[in-house]
């Protein structure tokens, strides 16, 4: 945690320990996206997700970026927050029997992981800007687009197939 | 957990299923919220919380109310997802120094308590109209609503006075 810790003092502080926090989720959705792959059935929803994999490799590569603009060395810190949103989509000990039903779960599950992503990317830009890092927060409103992008993406297909197909 | 339990048979099942988790998400969040009251130092802040504290306790109702119309007993279930986002917004172990870097602290965490809510809700109302419970997804609507604008308000703190101070 440390989220509300005595290192932290300054917006730098919370800006940096955030910057590990999500680049610490964004490396754990990189190893949960290829077993939700995995049990998609719909055509497209596997094609997003495999989509969707080669952007959130992309978006830890940017993060790096970020880290090295701001001179810190890239690392990640584990936090409940993901780790527990990770697990719920990330969970292959049980399984559902409808194809269909599955599909509609995953969705879900990697909705969830989105407006994670969502609301920490919206905070970083708006703590870069105040830091007066135009050059980091730029870097990370491509990364958010792309998240407010997937989102919008799982909703469509939730609503003009899979949820119709498992009702 | 159970998200992906073999006794998820149908999109109802999973429904009820999320119902659940919001429902104990929406009661945890009743009892950290009094905690973040307490830490925040702006004004704004403070009353933007209790504000949404009256808001939350009636989520738990409206909640209450989908799960009677739905025939279902209302009843919640433990989530690591929540449970690790709450972790982190409830932190009351250590403590930050500075007063305006503790409260942009604190609408980072209440805002990804928000976008929990909203991906869930969303979720929900998607389902509920598949399952042609428009009543349900009436109720459902109203919470997600007041959770969309009680993250505008955060965000619209945080640019126009937190940050600023805290910088």
């Amino acid at each position: 945690m440390g989220f509300f810790s005595a290192d932290i003092k300054t917006i730098n502080d919370l800006f940096v320990h955030m910057l590990r926090d999500i680049y610490y989720a964004e490396n754990q959705i990189v190893k949960a996206l290829p077993d939700m792959i995995k049990k998609a059935n719909d055509p497209q929803l596997k094609q997003a997700f495999q989509a969707h994999l080669a952007e959130t490799k992309n978006h830890v590569k940017r993060l790096e970026q970020v880290f090295r603009q701001h001179d810190e060395e890239p690392s990640g810190i584990d936090c409940p927050a993901i780790d527990g949103i990770i697990e719920e989509a990330n969970d292959i000990a049980g399984d559902i029997g409808d194809k269909t039903v599955m599909d509609a779960a995953l969705i879900a599950a990697a909705q969830a992981v989105e407006h994670y992503e969502i609301t920490r990317y919206g905070t970083l830009i708006a703590w870069a800007q105040q830091l007066g890092r135009d050059d980091c927060a730029a870097l990370l409103q491509q990364n958010l687009e792309e998240e407010k992008a997937a989102d919008k993406k799982l909703t469509g297909l939730a609503e003009s197939r899979i949820n119709q197909a498992a009702a």
